[in-house]
């Protein structure tokens, strides 16, 4: 049987040790093509680069991981993937992945994520797809522990048709020696990040701020994302990109309009 | 009655005409406090500023459109709310109002949107929001039709209660010499760019591309944003940030996990 062809991109940049461990994940199921940025992209959301130009550059050395070829692109997470379905794959990928990102994407953190942006930017362009996070902002993060259950994911999603409109928004919680509990299909807990800005003087006399945070959760639900996180599972949300309210139409068609 | 506060942003930047005619229309009704871009930042979809310092510079001369005050900020659009909120305004807003977007956000524009990221942002934060966007991405387009429009939405927004966890995002079309023909609310139609990358080499030999496309709508709804547009009426679509896939989890359920 033919291996099936994977998309490999991230936010975190192409050095990342999380991309790297994906990339060696993946190579184990199919062949591989990296394209993912040369730079960190984090908190870049659904960001496309539409005021400058983009540059790609293949790396002529051999793989490390085990893909059968790297790109390194200028642009954003959603920039690699437009650029790899559009110019650099010579056919449509069989799937997407995109991670595994250092640090958390559950719940509001979705909507900031630039390792989902890619992925939804897959899902409309009609690749299945799926991003990979482990809670662990750490550069040095383990993320080996992670693999049996990270290609169960991927393999099930390329045997399974993905439901149409939905990407996969996966996140893997820290472990120190055992492993995760199992896997939960998830809703999206609700929360929000209090925000702190650090105000500090420039030495010219000028105020500037740094953007810090909590993040405050708001859903006491045992069906969320962060609850599965929280008692050691790995949660996956089915996560969409028409945006709709459907509930809210009927009451906004009441208003005087 | 005390006038409501009303921040407005955009993405645009500060200078765009969509935002000084925004802060006129806004003034006719409430308190206005700006918080905007000091330069474009279309495309940026929901980025944050993690990784660089964020500065915001309030004007001291009269805002020539009438609002109480304004600043320009080093940040992207959701960073403007997020300062807004936590560090400029020193009450919650009324409402927060994004726009008017030089350019389409219906359909999966939203996604993609800075204006709608704004809106977004404040939702998140239990602000209600609207993100106005006018067909038409000329520098100099009319914006003036859509005065008592734009002000009415506002105005029933203010005064019914916004559906929890929903901003609006409304589109309006670009009219000649006609008025819209009204206002539908609608749900987001189904499209994608077709993108193209216009493919050139610098002049030291190394290939860059530009990201140009082709809007492909793939939904013949009548009930869409789209379809609204194309027949003369303003859209208006309830737009939530919980990318649940409810009715994907049943079916994710039955797979091997």
């Amino acid at each position: 049987m033919k291996k099936p062809l994977i998309l490999v991109t991230n936010d975190d940049g192409i050095t990342a040790p999380g991309l790297r461990a994906l990339i060696r994940f993946m190579s184990e199921i199919g062949e591989v093509v990296v394209v993912a940025p040369d730079s960190p992209q984090s908190g870049m959301g659904h960001a496309i680069t539409v005021d400058d130009t983009l540059q790609a550059s293949k790396d002529d050395k051999e793989s490390p991981d085990g893909a059968l070829v790297e790109y390194s692109c200028s642009g954003t997470p959603a920039d690699c993937v437009k650029l790899a379905l559009q110019e650099i794959l010579d056919r449509k990928p069989d799937i997407c992945i995109s991670g595994i990102n250092h640090g958390s994407n559950a719940s509001i953190n979705v909507i900031y994520s630039g390792t989902m942006s890619a992925a939804i930017e897959a899902g409309i362009e009609g690749v299945p797809a799926i991003g990979f996070s482990l809670c662990d902002y750490s550069w040095n993060a383990n993320f080996e522990f992670a693999r049996e259950a990270i290609k169960s994911i991927v393999s099930e999603a390329l045997h399974n048709k993905m439901p149409k409109g939905v990407v996969l928004n996966v996140n893997i919680p820290k472990m120190e020696a055992d492993l995760p509990k199992g896997i939960k299909i998830c809703r999206q807990a609700r929360a929000n990040w209090k925000e702190k800005f650090d105000k500090r003087i420039n030495p010219r006399g000028k105020e500037y701020y740094w953007l810090t945070g909590e993040f405050e959760l708001l859903d006491k639900g045992e069906d969320t994302d962060e609850w599965a996180l929280a008692n050691g599972y790995i949660s996956v949300v089915p996560t969409q990109f028409d945006l709709t309210a459907h509930h809210a139409i009927q009451e906004l068609n009441s208003w005087s309009l």
